[in-house]
């Protein structure tokens, strides 16, 4: 069966690697969608689902196999995702998701083929569609909207980690209908809602030799201009193998599978997942994500009440940023509206906060430049205190830079302040406040010729 | 297990006996439910499910355990249950029962506990209730409703003989969930729809101990005047052992259990269902069951294309009258709508040529008697032709008779022309013609005084 799969990959990728990988240079380059994703930097998904209605506390372990008692407790009379999307736009994120289905099975939205949908709830009347709702709430503020699905999990069908629990023929033909009740689902999704910007399979999607949905033909046909994260045969993008909204410095957007695992062990598929591959053959840059109200001994991916004090402070957050939109890592904060269907004020306000803060450090940097070549120079009219770099590869082209060095005029002579290895979509350097006047980029080894779409200058007081 | 069951029966029969049970005689009587029930005579049960409208021979087996492709074929686009309700009164029908779940596990009703149910589909605009109009439909034209429910079978949920499919902590929350579902189905049943005259479970429910729905209390509670059938606690009627419209002779309303099955071998098991027991402690008549759709090779309780030529001919069904009605058992037709929601015209046609038939035959006795004892005689007149004659007891103070003859006044004196043990509700019984004018009753064995609540005569011409 590994050899069947390990064929049809290899044919998956004769088709389909002219749509998404370079054959103009000896390594990979981004697809529009991807280029998309990476630009986006920040984004949200926000978690709702029935038991954020049930006042006690989410168990994920258990949430998975057992099926929730009563679904009627869906009743967000307030639900405003207006009010979502604000608070999502407030901390300056480009893009916003929804789990359109999470593991309890429920999805969401007006479904013709998951009875165990919104059609079943008093609220409403039946007719509610949060992902309807959200969609426009989304366009209506410029948000990009994407959608996230589980059908790994499904304690309503009794499916655990993609297997219908059962035995027999019994098990096979309930296999088959949650297959293509999930496609079903799915293609509501990529056909009611217009274009989405990225589809996200909750602990991915199994493949379909396995008898999993065969859901990339159906993303692939639907949503052209939409991401797809991910399955055995495709990740366009990869998770950044945590939930701390951080990767470690490397971090290349290239991976040596165009699936979003390898490695012989578990510690390597860890690093590989967080650290990409230099030598990658295919585009899979690294998401961050973390929930906002995992600080200080919680990890809340869903509303519970008195969660408030375990909301990220803006330090937290700033430094999740350093780390994830800084080491060329998109970041999605995990949001989840409450019980009533609104954003709880506290968390509308962190995110105000925060977004405030990111543009405080970085809207407004002392310099600006661009350019190709090894070596690029911003020289200052005058001195002037820098503490923080921003490198940007214009990464349409690649990744092209392996090492480099930033080096400030100091006392008559070049001294280095900092070096690196990746730079990719964006590299934030924050080091000690110099003084000077001209500071210099100089890449020491690349692929092809770098090509720096940005190099600005900032001094950032913390 | 079993031995605790056995208490577990003993208690219940000693808190509920008095509801049902005798305590005037040492033989059993009927409560008002099972009186209504076996007076009313003759009823129909309308199956109606998802598979009606795939196109598709139904196939029980493969039903019970492969869930249906895609609900939305449920689209009965000219449905009217008045028109279905009328086609049953032409036969002559005092009640009418509808499948409100059968083996799909797709419920004809508007659930807030069941999602596979009308709220999932687009017919109506998902706002369907087809057990709403089938009960308003009884009540304009005074049939009294009842209900049929089936939770021993559910290929959607993964139900298999009452048992979820699957195992360890997995399937015994899914268990509970389907217990606490199936529970509020039936909650829902009994309180959204007025009096029901029967709540009939399909293959009966399991008992509580074993996990199953606790189906007796809500219908004892929500429902106190319906005939309760069945489950391993209580059968208020019994199943006739057979779907063939009729039981042998004689057949007694009696049973050693309360809850209708016993015997230590399967041919005693059938032998009991079929015939009761005399002397058994509890009262639960037996109902002959069978599709109008059942003739000459094919036995079909769901509509399906092309069966007409298999209704059963009148001659056939008059003949399961005589060996159902005119055996102590109450005959329930089985009928189907089609896939536009209507009765089809042959069925129709068919009905009422029965109803016709049946009041040709017996609404016009050629002479009438009742009394309490022994004897019991009719003087015609005149010497007439006789050639069928109709005994009830009045069963609301039990089965008395044990043995009886029919004597006629021939040639100067008096000779026996029939004879039998059990006569209950109704004893149809078909002779020669003979020509007389006197005929009577002789009991030969009874418990306490036979009470004839009707003794008449026919001349039929067949």
């Amino acid at each position: 069966m590994k050899q069947f799969n390990l064929l049809v990959l290899v044919g998956f990728f004769l088709s389909f690697s002219a749509l998404s990988q370079s054959d103009k240079y000896s390594f990979p380059i981004p697809n529009k969608k991807q280029l998309a994703w990476q630009e986006a930097e920040l984004g949200v998904v926000f978690h709702y689902d029935l038991h954020v209605f049930d006042g006690k506390k989410y168990g994920q372990g258990g949430n998975r196999i057992d099926p929730v008692p009563n679904y009627q407790i869906f009743n967000p009379k307030e639900l405003d995702t207006d009010q979502w999307v604000r608070s999502a736009k407030a901390a300056g994120v480009k893009f916003a998701i929804l789990t359109a289905t999470h593991e309890t099975g429920f999805a969401l939205f007006q479904s013709e083929v998951n009875p165990y949908c919104l059609k079943a709830v008093n609220w409403r009347n039946g007719k509610g569609d949060v992902v309807k709702d959200f969609v426009e709430s989304c366009r209506k503020y410029d948000v990009k909207p994407g959608i996230y699905v589980g059908i790994r999990w499904n304690s309503f069908y009794g499916v655990h980690n993609f297997q219908v629990n059962g035995e027999g023929s019994f098990r096979e033909n309930r296999q088959k209908w949650y297959k293509e009740m999930c496609e079903g689902m799915l293609t509501e999704i990529c056909t009611k809602y217009g274009e989405l910007f990225e589809i996200w399979f909750d602990g991915g999607a199994d493949h379909p030799d396995n008898g999993a949905p065969d859901v990339l033909p159906i993303v692939q046909k639907y949503q052209p201009n939409c991401v797809f994260y991910h399955n055995l045969q495709l990740a366009e993008t990869r998770w950044g193998g945590s939930e701390s909204g951080t990767v470690p410095y490397p971090c290349w957007a290239t991976f040596p599978n165009p699936y979003s695992h390898g490695g012989d062990t578990e510690k390597e598929r860890m690093k590989l997942l967080k650290q990409g591959d230099p030598d990658g053959k295919y585009w899979m840059p690294a998401m961050s994500d973390a929930p906002l109200r995992g600080f200080n001994g919680r990890h809340e991916w869903f509303w519970e009440p008195g969660d408030e004090a375990h909301i990220f402070p803006v330090e937290a957050l700033m430094n999740m940023y350093y780390n994830s939109v800084g080491h060329n890592s998109t970041l999605i904060m995990g949001l989840t509206p409450d019980a009533n269907g609104l954003m709880p004020a506290p968390d509308v306000q962190r995110l105000k906060e925060w977004g405030d803060e990111i543009k405080r450090r970085f809207l407004n940097p002392i310099a600006t430049t661009s350019g190709e070549g090894n070596k690029l120079e911003i020289k200052l009219s005058q001195k002037q205190l820098v503490n923080h770099i921003i490198i940007q590869e214009d990464i349409k082209n690649g990744e092209r830079i392996r090492k480099y060095e930033i080096q400030a005029w100091l006392k008559g002579r070049w001294k280095t302040i900092g070096d690196g290895e990746c730079v990719g979509q964006k590299r934030i350097q924050k080091f000690d406040a110099i003084t000077t006047n001209k500071i210099r980029l100089l890449v020491s080894e690349s692929v092809e010729t770098p090509q720096i779409k940005n190099l600005s200058l900032y001094h950032i007081k913390e």
